[in-house]
């Protein structure tokens, strides 16, 4: 055991007692009944970066705040940021075998909403910049822990603005993205971008009775899922609406070969997914749909009776929620564009509600950063990372990418099975402990230090 | 003011209070953790019976039970028996202006969950009938309370069954059906049928995130949406299913006519149900397809998000509740049938599951008994019905003209404006009192009494 080891060690104690209290904070940006433990969330957010020596400080915003701390150890020295974010999904689902909003703990797996996503890997960089600043790596660090990340961040770009000049950095590293497997790190350097929607439709003031007026009335369930099986092919997920693709950037043979090469694995990712079966069989296939190409998919269809058995009434009114992912070069104004169109098109009397965007992201995978983050992660894990694109969307990358004009990278600690954004999602002390030791090596490469 | 009506005017706060007990116990069938409601809903009833001196009993199924109530003044004299629910619709619509189970009363109009359907008719005759014994009519008269309407009677035909021999009775009088409009009663000679399924699909085991999974990810959501719109023309709600209409006894000429002329009024109609826009707008055509035709509606698609905005994961599973209301000589067996083969064909991988189907009914409109109702009506209400069909479905009435082998004939009192199934259902003064009424008529008219 190295030195860094022993010093991680010790620290388990005070990183479950921290993840327990980040994880009994609802901190869920969607509902806005969660706006008291958004608040919570940001004050010990501060306390914590406090308590490690940072100048720390809740930056509001028209939304919810962001929480910068930042700790110069001298000014001639390379700054880094770190980017996490402290919201987190909804907490809902049946399958939960645990109260989402408890910290559980089994053997070294901790249990809970947020421990994976994004609490977990917050809390290993956290801990790493506190064993940095013992070490005295000379690199200056600041913390940037935003609470809007898993609404599409819209109030991010506001607090970049704002503090702009004082937020100046060398290079961000971003700690949000889930490795190929166990054994198989992934940094990835593309991100999707997303459009999200509401269709609404209301035909009426209030139930009416399927024998009274069953044949007469309009019933907006079945005119919405006509509307979803004519912009979406519910089987293979191909987009229908006229010009979806027209600005797809397809991957090139060399990404998808790497992507082949990384080593996805389509059982392992059935079954970390828990997926039954897929739509498609072919790796190069699955891989360019989930990384490189864009999707429409239905989230919910509110509206009617959602308890036990069938309530035979016909409701007045109901909602799809709809998202896209987008791929390089599709933007969500364009996105947004054929939506309205196709729907006013099909049916008239449906509304299209706009909700957040986001413009898709594609970096490099070169350079010293990049080849800092493959040692690190090779010294911590013995591993080698693949270079991968991700599905998802990081809001703030955009954002950071444009304001701050520096390098951003990416350096992940979530696993498939840590079940992010879904029932049961947890983090580990292997990957929290690794992280510590990859996030300190990180530091050490890109500081000041000869 | 006659006789009847002094006599009627003063049991004004008797029925008022009773129906505010009724309505205050939230006896929903459909939902199972209302089942001890349910129980305190049957003891009230049979308390009531044994008050007007009926002898009265809970009979026992193997679902929930029905209240039997007998008053024989002599075996020589005619029986008649009514027919009424005490079960209600679930109460949970956003647009409730009142708590559903509490009943509220506003001048002469009473609010709350079961008042028009069916608890405050069930009065009405209950009270009437205390009026015909005090009154010596000679008639014997016998109460049939159910339990389980609203979930399509799958425990009726059990009772009839064990009860019959002591059911004996010359006619059964149904009070559970609706008026064209205030000032236009009508007597209904047939109802729809019911079939009830709901198809699920599971193609996980847990929400996967849209952008970890989506491309890749079945979404139960877009493939329901699809298999739907296969199912049902979203907009004019022509059913596609192949064979679908091939039993359907179409309406005649003649009845379509009577149906024009009944004076359904398509203003008046999308006012009581607040529609926005009706499917069709000739009135022989709306009539037709309210009264004649079969339907198939979706009533609830479960599965996904439900809350505010738009929650990016893809579920494992999703549920379309649908229903399709049948006419004669359609049956729930073919219907059933029909669907599980052309689901089968369209996605094999969703299941169909069978809830409760109803015959339809087609009944007479002539003869001793519709004649008394439209006499009673008249004199009750100054009114002359109209002989329509209805859209509804009223499980117990085919088990009763199949094993009772009697005469059903129909005298309901609720109004399209009394929000049947609706939120802020309500029942009025001017109806119950009215249907005191016309009760007290028919039982003269029907009695032994030269």
């Amino acid at each position: 055991m190295d030195q860094f080891e022993q010093q991680i060690s010790r620290l388990k104690p005070d990183f479950e007692k921290k993840l327990q209290e980040f994880v009994e904070i609802p901190s869920v940006s969607l509902l806005p009944e969660r706006a008291p433990d958004m608040h919570r969330a940001a004050e010990y957010g501060k306390t914590l970066l406090e308590e490690a020596g940072f100048k720390a400080e809740i930056v509001k915003t028209k939304g919810y705040p962001v929480i910068w701390g930042r700790h110069i150890v001298d000014p001639a020295y390379p700054t880094l940021s770190i980017y996490n974010h402290l919201d987190v999904q909804p907490g809902g689902e049946p399958e939960w075998k645990t109260d989402p909003f408890r910290f559980v703990k089994q053997g070294d797996t901790y249990f809970g909403r947020g421990t994976t996503d994004d609490k977990g890997p917050a809390l290993s960089a956290y801990f790493a910049s506190k064993l940095a600043i013992a070490g005295k790596i000379p690199l200056n660090l600041q913390f940037l822990w935003e609470l809007e990340e898993e609404i599409g961040s819209p109030s991010y770009e506001e607090f970049i603005t704002k503090k702009r000049k004082d937020l100046q950095t060398d290079s961000v590293l971003v700690s949000d993205t889930i490795w190929l497997n166990r054994e198989r790190p992934a940094i990835p350097y593309g991100l999707r971008g997303l459009q999200a929607f509401r269709l609404t439709l209301e035909t009426g003031e209030k139930d009416c009775h399927s024998g009274l007026c069953g044949g007469a009335a309009r019933n907006p369930l079945t005119e919405l899922a006509q509307l979803i099986s004519e912009l979406v092919d519910g089987k293979t997920g191909k987009v229908k609406i006229p010009g979806f693709y027209q600005s797809v950037k397809r991957a090139s043979k060399k990404e998808i070969a790497n992507f082949v090469a990384a080593g996805f694995d389509q059982e392992k990712f059935k079954k970390a997914h828990g997926l039954k079966t897929l739509r498609f069989s072919d790796v190069a296939d699955l891989t360019a749909r989930i990384w490189a190409l864009p999707t429409l998919e239905v989230h919910g269809i509110t509206g009617g009776w959602q308890g036990p058995g069938v309530k035979t009434a016909i409701p007045p009114r109901a909602e799809a929620k709809i998202s896209c992912r987008l791929v390089p070069d599709q933007t969500p104004e364009e996105i947004t564009d054929l939506m309205i169109r196709t729907v006013k098109k099909l049916n008239p009397d449906v509304q299209v509600h706009i909700e957040g965007g986001l413009v898709p992201y594609l970096g490099e995978f070169k350079g010293k950063y990049a080849d800092a983050g493959v040692l690190a992660l090779e010294y911590a894990f013995g591993a080698t990372p693949a270079f991968t694109r991700e599905g998802g969307s990081i809001g703030a990358v955009v954002t950071m990418k444009k304001l701050l004009g520096v390098p951003v990278n990416f350096l992940g600690l979530s696993l498939p099975e840590h079940g992010y954004h879904a029932p049961n999602e947890n983090f580990d002390w292997r990957q929290a402990s690794g992280g510590m030791k990859m996030f300190l090596r990180y530091f050490e490469l890109i500081s000041g230090r000869k």
